[in-house]
């Protein structure tokens, strides 16, 4: 019968592709590539903060990596190793093999090795840490936006909000397309695409996981300018079409884990900017513009009022 | 009054000396080493199954980088760069000054750079993720012993395990210098110093954690040979003069928390390894050999009879 340990080491053993040492050694050995800078990003998932107890495993396995991913999107970097380190309460092989099976299919997706991790007794948590590479000079921090840039948006937000509320059961929904929110909260599809194709070119980028405006917030107060987004040029999912006006802004301004990225280019690379998202199979919007004067965000409606939603974390940056 | 995100901010942003990017942004931003290869390792400590509730929240900063450098000592890696996500019950700010505290004082010492993080609400667990950079060519694995190399050792083995056992109340010992097994159990050292002397020297090596006889025979295993060690050349710690001999073996054979070196080297390299042990200020034992034949460990007593423990996690390589 085999070990615990045996058990981990079947569901978390792929071939690794281009790892000098992956596993079986005190550190894993990657050889870095000539030219470029390493970019690092490492988060850590608590079931019960971050996902609901019960959570498909699959999805879950799915979800630890994307959000990494989009982390590594936004800095227009090439995601090429990944490290997971769990906490498990027991030993449950079937949970094991789904979630290994989630985090895995991702991790092939974008060529990602699982390089190492560690696997030790203790609630469920999940830490993973990504590390990708982009060229020297190309990366999208969020200091680089200067006033009388243009404000993009990659995809649309507001989905991940309307089925976590759907989930929970604090609301009822006529008219919204309920499978189509669920995946966009359990089976997020980091935009590594795009963020490639805009290394660069864009003059600053975050991922959008906190929650439109407040994400839009951090970039502007890494920037030290302002931000104006036009409510009416944000793109409007027809999966929340039954959503009133009220609950689809809470939820597209500030609903979260929407893992698109918001960008800023100067109005110059408009027609580049174009063809990069083309390239990369993604959608974008122009909603805004960066405007000289204090860090800020304000999202205008059509008659000019400023509608930016007040929530916490987001309070100094208004 | 500051948020709680300010406060972790406080304790943890200190001034960061060689990286490109470090926090406030979607990843971090290192330049590698040209002619370098990284090494990465990660590990996650749990209350309750690695430290005790209670622990004193300095030493526990200090240990939890110490166990992720030693892993970097063990490949002959230089530490650059840290990444630390915790996951907090609540935010206590003198328990995060004082873990801070050790944390960095420890990095500061390696002139490691606390470059990213990720802090969330949930029981208390901490993850660190640390890379270190090696010349190519030049790391310390665990598969590159050949039989007829020397077996050596740093330090000594076997504090640790007494300090814990006294910590615990589990055992009543005379004759121990507690205060030393207690220093050795919470403020381990890790060898970085002798790492990077015997890189490029070792044949193989690996730190000393899980305790000397289950290390020494993850190395035999990667490196596809037999170790024979002499009982009486292991260095016998003068803090553990008063603890019976049965106990005594038991805690330098399987005690683990070590964080010695344990590594390989020709035979024709001793003048060289001794040179390397006195440039970084650590005694090394010579303690036995590696041989031809099924990876296992035998420790030999004078008569020559095998007095390997057989314990937990150790039975497939005997």
């Amino acid at each position: 019968m085999p070990s615990e340990f045996d058990l981990i080491r079947r569901h978390f053993s792929p071939p690794a592709t281009h790892t000098l040492l992956a596993g079986g050694d005190d550190a894993a050995l990657l050889v870095p590539t000539p030219g470029h800078v390493v970019a690092v990003s490492t988060d850590m998932l608590v079931e019960g903060t971050h996902f609901l107890p019960g959570t498909d495993p699959r999805r879950l396995g799915h979800k630890t990596l994307a959000v990494n991913l989009s982390d590594l999107a936004a800095m227009g970097a090439r995601p090429r190793w990944a490290f997971l380190a769990m906490a498990l309460p027991r030993v449950d092989e079937a949970w094991l093999a789904a979630f290994s099976a989630g985090f895995l299919a991702l991790a092939a997706v974008h060529r990602v090795d699982l390089a190492g991790g560690d696997t030790t007794r203790g609630p469920l948590s999940l830490c993973v840490t990504v590390i990708g590479e982009v060229m020297a000079g190309h990366a999208l921090r969020r200091d680089g936006a200067g006033p009388g840039d243009d404000v993009w948006l990659s995809g649309c937000t507001g989905e991940a909000a309307i089925g976590l509320a759907a989930l929970r059961g604090t609301a009822a929904f006529d008219g919204i397309d309920e499978a189509r929110c669920r995946e966009r909260l359990e089976q997020p599809q980091p935009r590594v695409g795009l963020g490639l194709a805009l290394a660069g070119l864009a003059s600053a980028a975050i991922d959008v996981s906190d929650g439109l405006a407040a994400d839009l917030g951090h970039l502007a107060n890494r920037s030290a300018c302002g931000i104006d987004v036009h409510w009416e040029r944000l793109p409007q999912s027809s999966a929340l079409a039954g959503v009133d006006r009220k609950r689809r802004a809470a939820a597209i301004l500030a609903g979260g884990d929407d893992y698109e990225l918001a960008f800023t280019a100067s109005p110059t690379n408009r027609d580049a900017v174009l063809a990069a998202a083309r390239e990369a199979g993604v959608a974008v919007t122009r909603i805004g513009a960066t405007v000289a004067g204090p860090p800020g965000v304000r999202v205008l409606d059509q008659r000019g009022f400023d509608m930016t939603p007040a929530r916490g974390g987001f309070d100094h940056f208004g």
